[in-house]
Order: structure tokens, then sequence, then C-alpha cells
């Protein structure tokens, strides 16, 4: 049967533009079995690409390897421009806890990742989010400060010198942070208001940094295509805060301030596990889990 | 990978005291490659057994007519002693379309397996809920009026005719009703109050043949264990009332009545798809469905 332990990937690339290249990464990925690709997108103008798979752990650590390797191949750092922060041919590697395996598991499963890829390939990597060995790397804009062109410098000081590999970025493909995080949920609470003062207020209130919810990022913006505003939100650890608390807080807010909510999105995929705990909330149910699914008992086990 | 046409079965054996011939049952279901047990249980003194397991359509077939000509063949009718209605060894045989199979499909091969009963085993078949060809045979209870002792008796009659094989019935392993129907979700209320006569009249107020919601049926009971009441109910079709429209209506009328919810409990296993219902309903999500979920993505296509 299927692997009990699942995760999935999400890596960035630093190509956008060149079609062909994208493609060639993810036909690496493709290849290695077991592992499902979810999704692949590129951005023109950041000129960079972020592929999300999933699979058995094991596969899952394969096809990431093989995709620096061959991001290594065919991307050059040395000519790269593009608008978003980048260090590396394979920029980041984030791998995300889906079934049967803990944080800390899958923390073990970074580590031996970012192992391979120094050793085997040359290139200097950094473990960032709950792999991060330096209380600072937790966070991957500080592993970025500079850009790839600033690390080139940099990378021989202490504080910047790599969790593996050499303290010199490979000629090519720069360096690659490898890290392990909770599934971040994309979600989008609609307002039946147009005044976006409004939406940035109930936005404020929320988020985690204001003193709102856990593991909560909301700002508010304008969608001009439906004429409304909307809090659109990064819940990252569903488990702190579940859809429900979310939701009914954002209903709260809007209410306190006069408006309401119209409805709500799911941007991209949803773990299971979050519908789960909002269904656990909502109904006030006692003793659910993922097992009391039908269908995530016939593949789960 | 898996299967795309997923089925879940749900048969119903008349023996539930000699321990060893539902083991050897559920062994036949256990050995077809596929099919996964979910659940088996045994009431001495309906001297019944209820099995549950799912898989592909076609080996989930298999398993069905496996374990009826098993049932043939180690239960023996004539000596048969119970206090549940029955009219066969293998008395029932409900087939549930899960995931890549309309209800239409479902009940084709519900009529497969039905014809397959007969003919190989000589066992008369008959087709109930939405493989009924009779519409008086949608009704489970109809079919087995007189239970095995009656339709012995009956069975030559034009109204009692089976719909495949013989019109009498085998002589140890009687006659067997087979179709198609909706996942059946048992779903308990609880109230914050003793009075079960407050719990009887919430479960009067939203049950369908009263006027409630569609595809309800509801009771009120105590659970003294827990020293509180509750509304415990059947939901026959989630997609005629979703979990969301049944927790909030039990809520409002627990409220008109002076009462309150206090939680409420999911028996046995839920279908993903109520699960996708409820956030969808809840969350007013838009263009959300089992395909959003990462799993489902996973193990489903």
């Amino acid at each position: 049967m299927v692997s009990n332990r699942i995760v999935e990937c999400i890596p960035n690339f630093s190509e956008g533009r060149r079609q062909e290249v994208v493609e060639a990464i993810v036909t690496t990925i493709r290849a290695v079995e077991g592992v499902k690709l979810l999704d692949y997108s590129s951005d023109p103008s950041y000129n960079r690409s972020v592929v999300t798979f999933a699979g058995p752990a094991e596969a899952v650590k394969e096809a990431a390897f093989r995709a620096t390797e061959k991001a290594a191949e065919l991307i050059n750092m040395e000519e790269h421009q593009g608008a978003h922060p980048r260090i590396g041919a394979t920029d980041v590697i984030p791998l995300v806890p889906i079934r049967g395996l803990s944080m800390e598991e899958c923390v073990t499963l970074a580590e031996e990742l970012a192992r391979d890829i120094a050793e085997k390939l040359g290139i200097p990597t950094y473990l960032y989010e709950k792999a991060a060995r330096r209380p600072e790397r937790q966070n991957l804009a500080h592993i970025r400060q500079g850009d790839y062109e600033g690390l080139k410098a940099e990378i021989t000081r202490p504080e910047r010198q790599p969790d593996y590999g050499p303290s010199r970025l490979h000629p090519t493909a720069g360096a690659t942070v490898v890290g392990a995080r909770t599934p971040l949920i994309a979600y989008n609470v609609n307002l039946a208001t147009t005044d976006l003062a409004l939406a940035k207020k109930i936005a404020n209130r929320i988020r985690e940094v204001r003193g709102g919810l856990t593991a909560v990022r909301a700002i508010g913006v304008e969608n001009k295509e439906k004429h409304t505003t909307q809090v659109s939100i990064n819940l990252t650890d569903h488990t702190k805060t579940s859809l429900y608390q979310l939701f009914e807080r954002v209903k709260a807010e809007a209410q306190a301030l006069g408006t309401a909510v119209t409805g709500s999105e799911v941007i991209g995929l949803l773990p299971l596990e979050a519908l789960v705990g909002l269904a656990r909330d909502y109904l006030g149910l006692t003793d659910f889990e993922q097992g009391r699914i039908l269908e995530a008992r016939l593949f789960g086990e």
C-alpha cells in the first residue's frame, strides 16, 4: 500500500523565463517513483518558479535532490536577474510533514537533504524555519540578506557560514536553503464593504504581531474584479489557530466595525488535517480525527 | 495508482453468535486484493453481523460475491433464530459510491452482483433502494416482510418474485437483497438538558417526515452515561442537507426551546465529501471541492 510517511515539498527555482529549463527540472521530479507533482508555476518578473509535489518521505528527498542537481546544471546565478530575493539556482526547499511523521522527523529529512546537496553537489546549504540551528535562521529573509551577490562577498564571515558544505558559493548554483515547516494555508475572507480602510483595520486586529491570533499573518486588500475588499490571510499553523477560530474572529471584527463577511476562499491546497480541525471546532466534536474519514482509512494505512 | 472508482460495501450476515463463522466470511473478504476491511461487529441477540469494507468497484463486487458464497455454505436459515428481520444468510448488501462513480454506475454494479449471486449460487435476489425496479422495493422493510419463514411461503406470488434467480428460496441461504444507496451518516447532537421531552421535540422538528430537513431521520434519546440528552440523527444524503445546515438547525431549535447544544459526535465513518460540504457551507467557500485537499490529490487520482 501507500507509504505512511507523506511529505510535501515546495522548492523555489531561480528561473521563471526559460520554460524549457523549468520543464527539465519538473521532469526530474516526475521521474521519481511515488512522487506526485501537484502544481508548478513561473513568474517572469521574479524570474522564479515554484513547484509543489508530495509523496513518501524518501522519494520526496530523492526528487528534491535530483531537481537541485538539474537546476545547478541549467541555471547560472552569475547571469540571473529577477525582482524576488534569492541566493541560489534552487533557492529554497521547504519540506512539510503531511501524514505519518512528526515535525522532528521532517527536520531530520531536511538535514539529510541539506547534507546530500552540500556533499554531493558542492552547494553550501542553510537550514531554516523548524530546521534552523541558529535562532535568527528561522527567518528565511535573514538567510537571504544581500541576495546572491551579497552572500557571495559575506559567506566567509562566521555569522554567514552555511550549515553544510563549503564557505564559498557554488560557482553557478550559489547556495540553497532547506527547512521544515508547518503547512501554510492561504485564505481570503470577503467583506461586504468597498472601504479598504475597514479591511486593513480587521487585518490589523487579527494579526499575531499585533496581538491577534497565533500563527496568523493578514493584510487588507482590494479585490477590484469582485468590487469588494478582502482580508488576505496566511495561516502558518492551523493546529494553533483553526480555520473555525479564524473565521469566527474575522466575522466578529467585521461586525464590530459595522460591516459583514460574505464568504471566503482557500487559495491552493488545504491539508486534510485543517478540515478535520475545522469540523472538530465548529461541531464541538469529541474523539474526531482523520481515521474517522472513510477515504483516509482507505488510503492512509 | 489507486483505482478511481471506489465503493463501500456494508453486507449484513445472519450469524452473530458463532464467531468462527463470522471470521471465515470476513477472511474471504480480506483475501480479495485491493479491498480494505474497515470494520465488523456481531450482535448475538440479533444473531447478525455487519461488515464494512471498501475498495475499487470490481474488487468490492468480487469480495461481496465470495462472502455470500461462504455464508451460504456455513449458515443454515432453517435453523436461524434472531431478533432482527432477515430473509437470508447474506441478508442485505448495500453498495455506496464513494468516489469516481455515479449512483447510476453503482446501481449497475448492484445489478451485476445480484445477477451473479442468483445465477452462480442459485440464491434469489431482490434489488432495493436506488437499485429498486419496483417503487415499493426501495424500502428494505417491504422486501423483508414476513422474514425468511414468510417469504418461503409467499415467494411464488407475483408481487414477491425476486428480481433475479428462481422463485424459490435457496434451501439453506434463503434470499439476498442487493442495492445502492447514498452514504448514511450517523450523527448525534448533545443537548444542555436532561429533559428527554425537549430532545424529542427537537428531533420532531428536524425530521423530514414531519416537514423538517430533507434526508434527516431523528429521534430524541437519553445518554445516561453522560447524564444528558441527545438528538440522534441519521443523515441519509449529505448532499441534500449538509452537516452545517443540520447543526445550525438543531442549534436554532434548541435555542427556541430554551436549551442549547453542547457539542456533537459522528458515529462510525464520515465520507470526505461530507466534510468538504460542511466547510463549503460554513465558510461560504466558492470553488471548493475534494481536489483542493492535498491528500485527496495525492491518493485520489
